[in-house]
């Protein structure tokens, strides 16, 4: 289907043009909505009259969600299975980016410690550390790796699973009765077996990684506790006065079409998006092993996805690269112009990178390139294609 | 042309459903972009494929802007000619509520003293108060009203001109060197007198008030100092990955409506809107007056718009309702049913109230009605129309 194309690998460095795989941008699935079968389809027609109003429902605890965008949220994770909606409060918004501050000034508000404790387990998105720091605020801290954390009293862990950026299962680690935030952003089928439906007090998700409409602003948390869901809305209130209608009519759309989609197999996107990221795994190891012992990529295990209905691995949408020695390995990867993520902003090692895995075709092909000149710096070789 | 339509006073209370001029959702509009000469223009189509990438121009120190609505901007300004927007960086917002925050996180970076206070004149938009605070920075303080402040050494005043809630012409009343934000939310034609073309620092903007487009959260800041420009940057960055594009488009795209409307008097939206806004002052005055000295209302001085190229006055957003005894006049209004904001909220006293004066009209008639009624339980008078 939407397969990757074969790669030339060329000598001429010179003139090659920089590649920025540092921010997750996942431009990689505009090519299934260009298809045939998929560009006519979700078209959003809004006249100048339509939307106006800050409201949405005056009567919902989040008064700016539209509720046909609350229907699709709740029948897309019926039809995947990774997440229970059941007497849970939706609060929408401006990217899970924005849920995530919403989600921390809600339970530091709630909580009688202040500032209270905020930690995630390393190496870890390295945003959540801005987030929880940039505005200085007095309600919480930011206290860094939670391996390490021995702080008395409550806290909040942030467990991102599949994690960004080493794209591991993961659990809370701490584990002392704290309040936990689930960044859910990465589960989903194409990504990571879908094992078990999650079913906690706060999960985050993300319009931005699912098909890949970052540029909606759209996120959503599914939240247990009424009091912790209107503090929520309360941030978002006086934050930005909600949430951009026509982003969440646009959502609603490309929501519902991608639950349609998991009916018919050649359709899907989550079949679609898995050989995708698939594909592009393959050809990486293919080139890390080709430089031998130069580079290092974390392992997955295999589970089974009830969703696809048979055992798989995870497909990160960030590869977690590192190197044997010791080096910085994101100047390593800037002196052949690859723009990447350092390890040490994610609270681990400069030896390691993280590489966004869904940028344009082009620039996934380049960087591949790239990486195999470091070892071999006059190779012409043909990366193989995995397209099945 | 878009009148407002004679209105019935009744007595029969008992029944009537509440109504809400508590916040300035401002859909009064709405019949403009309704009527036959619009009703088929600034229809905005999105394909499925569109929009997908976080980046706008990541040439841009706003990167998630996009340039046509930049573009949009300068022209709309230009033709109304109430900002100069040369030699300025343009920072776009969920709202311009965020980005009075993205400034007061930008101006507070930048200063050597933190907490750095803020202040504003009572009267004051009380969501200024809740911006100020609820996340408790340590980079800023709220000082509440600018007259009677008086710590030493740098702050930030926030001057609102035409105000909300009590539609004066503003100045900074400080005066000692601090920065200023100043927000110029209603310095459009159909609220106020063009007297001049705005030159300051940083200049706030929402489409929410221009022609009633609220839920799209599209708001801008005009900025001259890039570093201000990146810090704001910054702020939105963390907090919520930049603005939605779909919302963008639509703001484009009305922006630009609104601007050819200028050209030709029938169709202009700041024609409609003045006639809109002045006949439910018109209105209200009437009531105000009828009820002889239960309440007051500000008066306002004339002066010469540009724009319209004669003499008016302003016709403000909101009304900053009074009453002569000592009532809380909140309390009193909500007796009748119709929710307003307390005075107390803005930095001032509970005899006043702020008035949302852009609600539907059978919300405005309704409470001219029972605002009557408070002083003639039993009257039952038709209320003129004030159509020209
Ligand atoms: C784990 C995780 N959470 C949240 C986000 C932000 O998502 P959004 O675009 O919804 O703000 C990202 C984006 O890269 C992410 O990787
Ligand atoms: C003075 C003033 N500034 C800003 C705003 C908020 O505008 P936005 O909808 O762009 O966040 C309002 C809304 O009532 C306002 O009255």
């Amino acid at each position: 289907m939407f397969g990757f194309e074969n790669m030339k690998i060329s000598s001429s460095d010179a003139a090659n043009p920089v590649i920025n795989l540092d921010q997750g941008d996942p431009t990689a699935f505009q090519e299934y909505w260009m298809s045939m079968t998929m560009k006519e389809r979700c078209v959003v027609v809004i006249p100048g009259w339509d939307l106006m109003s800050y409201f949405s429902d005056k009567t919902n605890v989040c008064w700016f969600l539209r509720q046909d965008l609350a229907e699709a949220i709740k029948a897309l994770h019926r039809a995947i299975g990774n997440a229970a909606t059941e007497e849970r409060y939706i609060v929408v918004g401006n990217g899970s980016s924005q849920l995530c501050q919403a989600a921390l000034f809600a339970l530091s508000s709630l909580s009688e410690d202040k500032p209270l404790s905020i930690v995630a387990a390393v190496p870890y998105y390295s945003t959540y550390e801005e987030e929880a720091s940039y505005v200085q605020s007095q309600l919480y801290k930011w206290e860094g790796d939670a391996r390490t954390f021995n702080k008395p009293g409550p806290y909040i862990e942030i467990v991102t699973s599949p994690n960004n950026p080493d794209g591991t299962i993961r659990e809370p680690v701490v584990n002392r009765g704290g309040k936990v935030i689930y960044d859910f952003a990465y589960y989903w089928p194409h990504y990571t077996p879908i094992t078990h439906r999650q079913d906690h007090d706060i999960m985050l998700f993300t319009f931005s990684k699912i098909a890949g409409h970052a540029g909606s602003r759209i996120g959503w948390a599914l939240v247990k506790d009424i009091e912790v869901a209107k503090k929520m809305v309360q941030y978002l209130t006086i934050n930005s006065i909600g949430v951009s209608k026509e982003s969440q009519i646009r959502a609603t759309v490309i929501l519902n079409e991608l639950t349609k989609s998991c009916r018919i197999k050649s359709e899907s996107f989550f079949e679609y998006g898995n050989e995708k990221v698939k594909t592009r795994w393959e050809s990486l190891r293919w080139v890390v092993d080709k430089t031998g012992d130069t580079f290092t990529l974390p392992d997955y295990p295999q589970a089974f996805c009830n969703f696809f209905g048979k055992s798989s691995s995870t497909y990160p949408a960030f590869a977690w690269l590192g190197c044997n020695e010791d080096k910085d390995l994101e100047s390593l990867l800037k002196e052949k112009y690859v723009l990447t993520r350092g390890g040490e902003r994610c609270g681990s090692d400069k030896k390691y990178v993280r590489v966004n895995m869904l940028g344009p075709n082009k620039d996934f092909e380049d960087f591949l390139n790239r990486l195999l000149t470091i070892k071999y710096p006059n190779c012409f070789e043909e990366i193989p294609c995995f397209e099945p």
